[in-house]
């Protein structure tokens, strides 16, 4: 069992990551796809007159705030838009793929965040109606039921709360988790950047391998979107997937390529 | 096996449907609903500057242009937004709903119209790129492997041509073949009208019941998008299912009420 997640940000090859999929899938290998869509729905966002709003914690991070009409806008994108042009992808080149969001039949169980922090004008305000949250469960049956089934499933980063309310997730971290449910022998998780780097944006310090015991260690050189990668990465390992693997998605074979040990491994 | 068809026109109370539904599942019903997404499509593509395009061809019938642009942005509003918010509304309400749209598992396969005849400017011109199609199969295995596992779908108004490009297809249509491949006891159309009527728009002609040869001659008194209902329902009939509703949604209880016999009857 594999489980890629590719992103949504601008120059990831959907492309060739599809037909790398659809040849491994040939030769028998059990792939579960999972991916993100942040870019383009704040794209689409800002066409519907709903421009994007990103809050910043006292901590400092910045994050998505999510209210209830840009959850609908993230869903209109990643599982309307992303998800069906994935499937479409892989079902032009034979494979029998099958799109759904966490939504669909409970797949990704989350807690919703109960209040977001966000400091603004120098002063932290607490904004109540995000829809954001943290996968708790993740429904592995029904992932095994479709693919017993011959699909292939495509996953697009919602989850259910478990009042039945939707929520937007980190499709990262939704990776990881379905990975570790499954207990998934390799998670690859694809990016525009050849991996994780000591000095980033320097390509010539590419961390080749990284122990699970360094992760925390490393967690120190991500940039940006890289951190909750490494978050993923961690839970995946803790879970039991053997390796997860961060690789280039811009390459011809990004998958196999990944598989054969390029990128950053970390197990 | 019940198949309801909700629209997605102003005026059709999505709530009281998801709540009658929910109370016929808990009694022992098993409930495939399938929705639409046109009048909302449009709203979409106004605001994304692609405004939808109407075509009238030689015979004098009006019907929506898909470009690509226009198929993705009907992916995005009818599988993205449209049927998550149901498959949500349906949780809520304590159904296990499960949502996917014709693509997935080439649930409903489809021919691609080769190409649209429009008359323009007094003449007629030939539209070569047009993605909408006509269900030729519906996978039905698949969507009984889905109710095996108790979830209940809920389908989204897009089919695959064999070629696998993704394409818009009527929901009534779409509906009738599902109910036709299933062999459903009964399929209810609802609508914001309370049925077929001799003389639209006027309520004390509503016809209650009509028999399966005299359909033809009922297609006179459709109007505008009930012709795709008479036309679906036919083919309901035709293959097996034993009785098509066209219903008023706006009512409380609008399935349960068409199961009793309100409405536009027709076995």
């Amino acid at each position: 069992m594999l489980v890629v997640k590719i992103g949504g940000a601008a120059g990831n090859n959907m492309d060739t990551v599809c037909e790398d999929i659809a040849a491994l899938i040939k030769q028998g290998q059990k792939v579960i796809l999972v991916h993100g869509g942040s870019d383009e729905t704040n794209a689409v966002s800002e066409k519907l007159g709903h421009p994007p709003k990103f809050v910043t914690s006292p901590s400092g991070f910045s994050s998505r705030y999510t209210d209830r009409e840009t959850l609908e806008i993230f869903a209109m994108v990643t599982s309307g838009k992303i998800n069906t042009l994935l499937v479409e992808r892989l079902q032009k080149l034979g494979v029998n793929a099958f799109g759904l969001s966490g939504v669909d039949g409970r797949l990704l169980e989350a807690k919703r965040k109960e209040a977001v922090r966000a400091v603004e004008n120098g002063r932290v305000r607490m904004l109540h109606d995000d829809h954001t949250g943290t996968i708790q469960t993740v429904n592995a049956a029904l992932l095994q039921t479709l693919m017993d089934a011959g699909l292939t499933p495509v996953v697009a980063p919602l989850a259910i709360s478990p009042e039945g309310v939707a929520l937007n997730v980190d499709a990262d971290r939704a990776a990881a988790m379905i990975a570790g449910a499954l207990k998934a022998e390799s998670l690859v998780i694809l990016t525009n950047v050849p991996g994780l780097m000591r000095h980033f944006p320097d390509e010539s310090t590419l961390m080749p391998n990284i122990e699970r015991a360094k992760l925390g260690e490393a967690l120190k050189f991500a940039e940006g979107r890289m951190k909750k990668k490494v978050l993923g990465a961690s839970e995946a390992i803790d879970q039991g997937v053997q390796r997860v693997i961060f690789a280039d998605s811009r390459v011809h074979f990004p998958v196999s390529s990944a598989l054969s040990g390029k990128g950053t491994v970390i197990a």
